[in-house]
């Protein structure tokens, strides 16, 4: 079995540090080789009886780059309505995507019904197949970040709209929309800690038992 | 900005492949500092709008360790008559958990209810915050392998009862049971895979374009 030195840990508790969620692009383009690189983690992660339900859509023509950013303005419109005082003047100014400047953009689903895996441990939790989606995703994520590139997930999507526009198989949830980079900032803080919204709190890596 | 070098992509790529569903445990005690040190990997994972939604419950009694093993015990019963010919048989033979012989045990809830993050990212897909949790999740279990600690995710239960056994909050949902030990085994290939139930296949890392 391989060991990892002590070298190594410390330099993954870095990566674990940088892996922010970027939504300020250089217009730089991304590598592609390296950006293939990325992607190949995806076959890397852990996916309940091997079903690997991940579906990567690039959203590259400009009809469904337009559709995305209409989609993301109606929710984020919406979104705001639900705050007043101060949170609404605050998230007046967060930019919560970097939609407009990200060279690469995918959208990445969940395959609710592919017959990989005859269904194994997916009975009585079948929310497996998409948390198996989200553990590809981090495995991608963090590999963009030791080759210097900036990801950042955007959730304020009708995920149903996003589907149809993009005529992906009715089965196929929406689990992230992705933008992808090289990062314009270079800091260690969660931007909406920066600006006064929310507060990392370290305690909740304690446990309670039972 | 931090960079990483080509030794630590590498590296990394390994601890990616190293990463596996571990159900086959030594009896020796995981390290408390090592577990402590990889616990705190959860506060660096990234969650909607900060909302850090991550509940963490050591099952440590011997009470609650027979209520989960009694309700795997369940739902693999149920969920082996959902098999006939060749998958009953091989299904049968499959060891789907570690909880008998895994010296840590974690249940990982998400708190669905969390005031904090106001709600930002969650609107439209109140999702996120589970995915929030997968994603801490994922970087526990990077961090635990480099420790050289397996870990196995059990998905096999009945999520509600678990958590009327553990009598935690209603507004917790369950997303994973984790067995957490020292590996017996040393392998890169995954169970399934060595014993015939499916296969990789990475060509599912290729997008498809819109």
């Amino acid at each position: 079995m391989q060991q990892f030195s002590p070298k190594f840990r410390s330099e993954l508790l870095s990566l674990l540090k940088w892996r922010r969620d970027v939504r300020h692009f250089k217009p730089d383009p991304v590598d592609p080789d390296h950006l293939q690189t990325c992607l190949d983690a995806f076959a890397l992660a852990p996916s309940v009886g091997l079903s690997e339900p991940w579906r990567i859509v690039r959203v590259l023509s400009t009809e469904a780059r337009s559709q995305a950013l209409q989609n993301f303005q109606t929710a984020n419109a919406d979104a705001l309505q639900g705050f007043s005082g101060e949170k609404s003047r605050i998230y007046t100014g967060l930019k919560l995507t970097g939609m407009q400047d990200a060279p690469e953009q995918l959208a990445i689903f969940c395959d609710e019904e592919t017959s990989k895996g005859s269904g194994l441990g997916a009975a009585t939790m079948p929310e497996m197949r998409r948390y198996s989606v989200v553990s590809a995703i981090m495995s991608f994520w963090l590999t963009t970040r030791a080759y210097g590139i900036g990801v950042g997930w955007v959730s304020i999507l009708d995920p149903v709209q996003l589907r149809k526009d993009f005529g992906v198989p009715e089965n196929w949830s929406l689990v992230a929309y992705l933008c992808i980079g090289m990062p314009e900032d270079d800091t260690l803080k969660p931007e909406l800690q920066t600006v006064g919204w929310e507060q990392r709190d370290p305690n909740l890596s304690r446990w309670i038992e039972v």
